[in-house]
């Protein structure tokens, strides 16, 4: 394990990734998906692009038809553009159909979107699976606006195309998988989607240059919801026989506290190290229930699928005032906020992978004097470490994992496994895991 | 099902039941439980009559000699009646031996039974298995007897006959059983013990007039203690294969707030559903111990009977202080009580009878919006409609029963049953209890 | 059972006891352990003393060379002992290697150690398995000595000898077991260590005098550590089969309040017993977690040992000021502290000797007053008495054990106990235990 450099360089970095992907015009099909893809395969050169073609069953859904938008505005009498999706993308409901008309303004406000509460904002409206078009503006601008006709011009195509979806897997030494999910169809805003794409790329990146890991990592970028549904559709039965811990990753670089949303199960691998790594890393973090899901645990964990997707967060989706708006920006996501979301899902990942089943050599207390392992008892510090060696060991019982172990005796996994690897190399413990 | 009727007249009716059991002269044995049987079988058409003659064995008790009361009275030497049965049935200690004397003022005060602290109130006292006599009257009445002579009449007889109890069974499509047990051996007290009699009678009439029910109801009007003693030395191997849930019915008809009573397991189906249905109708609901059982409970849940009977009540027994005094009068029990009483217990049955085993048939979250489920957003409510649908959906994994769902996501089971319902219509749930 | 005598002569005694063993130079090994023991064997005749030479493997330990010390001095140039090992024994580090010679002030400060915080406090030192010699001594005093050069002796041998151990075994009508272990190895200090002998002792005279228990006791003296580990690794499999619940004594004749340590798995019947026994003795007993374990529960209670072994003590070693100082003297420990720890111990014991699994044998309620076993009503405490008598039976089902039900009942055993016995007499409840 490396350290972490502390020198801000890979916080910068996934910030810069970000920042690169932030104007492409996503949605949960069509070229903004591919081209945003086709970036993160620049730093992942491992990176698969999958294709699935619209009107594909998956499940209870079918892959949709793709959206293609070049060109949406409002202009008024003079031809001047009031609302125009060349300033920002959001000006424009997803999935809107073409239109080119000119309209009353009474007609054009049943299409405008607006949040009076945030009056400078300008949300994020969608529309997947019911033909429709629309506007999204910021209240103060939709004030402005005067009570004449408008021109009002959407160039976007809904036709047969593709779903897309990237997927690395890094082979461990076992096959059994820790999975880690994001996804990559929501236009410009920086929290929600683009700091989980980023983050993932991050930990990609640093799991590809560890040595051979315990796990299978496998770590996809899917549209959200139709996206995780087509790839569950496709790999169900080896997920559910292979994945033994996994996260949704989501929200995960800005500088509020840390969030977490527990699979729907709450108790499996991914939950119980969560837990255990947001409690360490930051007691004051939010625990949300399952009953506050909103993102692809709500596939991952449906009755059947039930894999094992803990989500870790920096400020839940929904949570946020910025959440599903232009101020979701790249101010709000800072290498800072990137640095820790990446430091939190690392520190779960290693909790995984160091997760042994240690049991002791010898009956009774090793007399860890006689091999130097006992530290010296003058400081304070040092009678410490002595008792977190001898509390480790009073429960290497062979029953209890390093991480029930760690819970019980009220010490981090980083700072356990050294202490585990020093007692190893000594003979004092194995790992009844192999 | 259908609605409750919120103009009242269920409760009124109930009230009226009650009015008319009130005078009659019950004890554990004798005509007044014959009387209180005939008069509910008039309204039970389908309730059985059974008899079991004094000295019969049922465990380790023996049916007891038949009492019968005509008059009892102490009279002054002016051969005025101070102390008169027919004035109150409560005046008489249950069970009293005849007896017909002039006897000293002190002899009188060995035989008298009063409350210092209630000095409006005659005590409700018994000796059902000692031989003994007495009278009881209200402490401020008897500070103003003088301390002269008194002539002491009861005209009772104590000689073999039958011990009587109703039986109601209303067959389902199944031969699991849910039972209803109340108890008709007190004199002329209407929350202890009438409010029991007069809502399982309404709740006969509520459960004749569905269509078949998924359980067997046996609804059963027995004295307490030895009649309860006596049906299940009569049918406990039956009853220990059958029975699923079930409430015995006592206090349950004053204006106060709702008392839970568990059984001695504490966590059957009755107690889930009585604990479900309690904390959503009156969050104050006073929750007690099985330490704090005191009624028919002490035999439905003794060891080796172990029948999951819980107490759902209005003012638990004991614990208000017209309890076993002349105080429990017509004027306790309102019907709004009564009504509250009924529809705590309807609410429990229905809980118990709609308590499927949902299965989502489809794997992922199924699209409502195509099959029109999905409510649209724009109110507040309604998009709390959807939350409750999708929330249901997301547990209906075969494992938990609708009761587990309704309390993982905190909805009323009354709410989730149409949901379930308009889900299970549409193909999308089904249930696995069949 | 016999009452406990209220006069105090018992904690008169084992005071007594104490006392005289207070002056004793022990340690793990050598005469002092042998003094220790042959005076322990006047008071218990049955008491089996055993002997291990040096060198002797067991687990991961050695048994140590034998440890004799017969002077100690430090001496100034006018050759007066300004620390003298004949005033307190605690003057020397334990296990000092001999030593005679002239040395400097510095030199002599290298090897001295006193407690700043605690300045009228000679500290208990030792080094048993690292050579080295050193003196102990107030710090009031250690800052009255001058800056000149001084003579230090040791008269001591360190050389192949025995480890002794003491046994005694009481045989009951079963070959379970429980074990009570204390430890001899500490020089004259009164709570921890000699606090636990007699204690011991104490209880194995009142063993000794009952009829023969249901139970095999086990009663040890060993030294800490090495001598459990020795113990240990001669018995590890009989122990294991037979042992159901055993007691360190250590710490338990002061006069605060009871603290307890739990075993490692924290559940087992001695654990129960403990928390039972401490929560009706003394509401306000400090609870602590294994991972504040200190004494021999860390060889009985280690991975792959795992005997049920919890610790009550009064004041916890390590958690008081006098803990391993001249400060712990026959002061702190006082009768009334050694009775009180008696008084525990026996409780614990007739708790886990009684620990009866009763089934009622009739079913439906008992009728008490046919036989006279229910108290008239007439007064408060009566109507308690008969509470608890119709609690218990409620759950006698062959599933709860006299301690389950003391705990659900919320009634101490020695007020169970005698109760379950009437019963019992009366053939209301049997023993599913036999």
């Amino acid at each position: 394990m490396r350290d972490l450099n502390d020198d801000g360089a890979l916080g910068r970095q996934m910030h810069a990734w970000l920042s690169a992907l932030f104007p492409i015009v996503r949605s949960i099909t069509g070229p903004g998906v591919r081209q945003t893809l086709a970036y993160l395969a620049e730093q992942l050169p491992q990176l698969k692009i999958h294709e699935v073609p619209s009107g594909t069953r998956a499940f209870d859904w079918t892959v949709p038809d793709e959206w293609t938008i070049r060109d949406a505005f409002v202009a008024d009498e003079h031809g001047r553009r009031v609302i125009d999706f060349k300033q920002h993308n959001l000006h424009v409901v997803g999935y809107s159909e073409p239109v080119n008309r000119w309209i009353s303004f009474d007609e054009l406000n049943d299409h405008l979107y607006s949040l009076p509460d945030q009056p400078d904002a300008i949300p994020y409206i969608t529309s997947y699976y019911k033909r429709h078009w629309g506007f999204c503006l910021s209240h103060k601008q939709r004030q402005g606006l005067k009570p004449n006709n408008y021109h009002v011009v959407i160039d976007s195509d809904l036709k047969p195309g593709m779903l897309n979806y990237g997927e690395l897997i890094l082979p461990g030494r076992t096959v059994q998988e820790v999975m880690i999910t994001t996804y990559i169809c929501h236009p410009s805003m920086a929290n929600n989607e683009l700091s989980g794409p980023v983050v993932a790329t991050a930990l990609a990146q640093w799991l590809t240059s560890l040595a051979k890991c315990r796990f299978t990592y496998r770590i996809i970028f899917v549209p959200e919801t139709v996206g995780s549904i087509v790839y569950l559709s496709k790999h169900l039965e080896y997920l559910k026989k292979h994945v033994v811990a996994g996260f949704n990753l989501t929200c995960i670089g800005d500088d509020r506290c840390y969030s977490y949303v527990p699979s729907r199960a709450g108790n499996t691998l991914s939950d119980r190290v969560a837990l255990h790594v947001l409690k360490h890393l930051d007691p004051g973090f939010m625990r949300y229930s399952y009953l506050d899901r909103g993102s692809d645990e709500r596939q991952y964990c449906a009755p059947g699928v039930d894999l094992p997707i803990a989500t870790i967060m920096r400020s839940k989706y929904g949570a946020y005032p910025e959440y599903h708006t232009s101020l979701d920006d790249l101010t709000l996501v800072t290498p800072k906020g990137l640095e820790g979301g990446f430091t939190a899902l690392r520190k779960a990942i290693e909790a995984i992978e160091h997760n042994y089943m240690p049991q002791v050599t010898v009956l009774g207390e090793p007399q860890l004097g006689k091999r130097g392992l006992y530290p010296s008892l003058s400081t304070k510090s040092s009678g410490d470490a002595a008792l977190v060696m001898m509390n480790l060991i009073a429960y290497c019982d062979g029953a209890h994992s390093l991480l029930d172990i760690a819970e019980i005796i009220g010490v981090p996994m980083w700072e356990l496994i050294p202490i585990y690897q020093k007692l190893n190399e000594h003979g004092l413990v194995m790992d009844l895991n192999g």
